[in-house]
């Protein structure tokens, strides 16, 4: 297996995508937040770049709607809640559709969506990703990244990803998965104490989010995987 | 001291760069080139964007030039060498004035140019470039990359380069510059082995460029510090 990874949401072009097998990481903390909804029973999850496209598609579809997500990590004037995988207890979402917008989870998705098949990972489902992928020839793990910056926790988990696909899959390293992978390895047994070193880690424990911090390093808390459907984000 | 890492060429901006220690990598091969030239006794190194560039140049100077350089890591019609450190002997450079361009290089000097102290480097030069920024506060290292992508060889030399300083000097990393340092901790003792893993390094080795290869491993090779005078590059 090829395996290539993108460092941001803004570096991904079309000719990096198309026709491969793509995997959206972000790890603080949109993916984290769409694993959680989906394992509790959301219904899909709509992927939007801008606020006012959440209303809209609220006002179109006849489904009970939840709208999620923020900016600079802040929530969003009228959304129901913010960015907090937490937040999105089964009370909340089962049943529900999510429909949401962050700085740069769902423009990584955006960027991927000519990709053959857009899964959605997060340290809580690693495991159960890499078991779906195995037998795919080529893939490219887009790290989100924050505001276009390279970001230690999507490195961490894209590293993990590759670390549990090499034990049972050949791969083909790209220059940065070499590099993710080396990062990986060197802190995987201290993964939540070197992710306390990246810059966003620090940004979301200073505005108070040290309960999102601790379970969005939760490795293979949930087996569910999302995907995209053409229309919104399911779960397999 | 701070320590950032910058992984192309293409995206550094003034703000990141802007009064601070910046360190240009381009390991293969452009600053590997410009160490070799200056160890051998060049005058000094004029990077340009363009090859026509590199002509009015030689045209208005009454020192003697070599033109250096390449495109896609072919050597350049109607210049003097390519982007080959041996090329770059004393018989070919003593006392002559090196103008120079190369698709990653020059433009990663070029996009760095208002560091308040602009430092070439390379395995060749690594410990001497320590030595000089050990009392700075803070450090930028700009990888020139691959035509945009980012390349092992220069996260490498980075990561070397912060292996090297941390060794006396309090860093605080970002987020890829801990990534950087990490990949060079888990391979310090094979760098050849992984740099060949690398995409760029595997192009170089199919062009026949192999002794060049062996060459811009070569840690500590040289004692020479280029460092740009506002004018060209030159020895400290």
């Amino acid at each position: 297996m090829n395996v290539e990874v993108i460092a941001t949401a803004q570096q991904v072009t079309e000719a990096q995508v198309k026709g491969k097998t793509v995997i959206v990481i972000d790890v603080l903390r949109a993916t984290s937040v769409m694993v959680t909804a989906l394992n509790n029973g959301a219904k899909g999850v709509v992927p939007v770049l801008e606020a006012k496209e959440a209303f809209i598609v609220k006002d179109s579809t006849s489904e009970a709607v939840v709208l999620g997500g923020e900016r600079h990590a802040e929530p969003i004037d009228g959304f129901d809640h913010g960015n907090s995988p937490l937040a999105y207890s089964k009370q909340v979402i089962e049943d529900k559709l999510l429909v949401m917008t962050t700085t740069n989870g769902t423009l990584a998705i955006h960027n991927s969506l000519s990709a053959s098949e857009l899964l959605i990972a997060s340290f809580l489902n690693d495991k159960a990703v890499v078991d779906r992928i195995k037998e795919r020839s080529d893939l490219v793990l887009v790290c989100s990244g924050n505001n276009g910056l390279y970001t230690l926790e999507d490195a961490l988990c894209a590293g993990r990803i590759i670390y549990l696909l090499q034990k049972s899959v050949k791969l083909r390293l790209s220059d940065l998965a070499l590099s993710v992978y080396a990062l990986y390895k060197a802190h995987k047994d201290n993964i939540p104490e070197i992710a306390a070193q990246g810059y966003h880690y620090k940004v979301l424990m200073q505005k108070g989010y040290q309960h999102d911090l601790t379970h969005c390093f939760k490795s293979g808390l949930y087996s569910n995987v999302p995907i995209w459907n053409g229309q919104c984000i399911v779960n397999l």
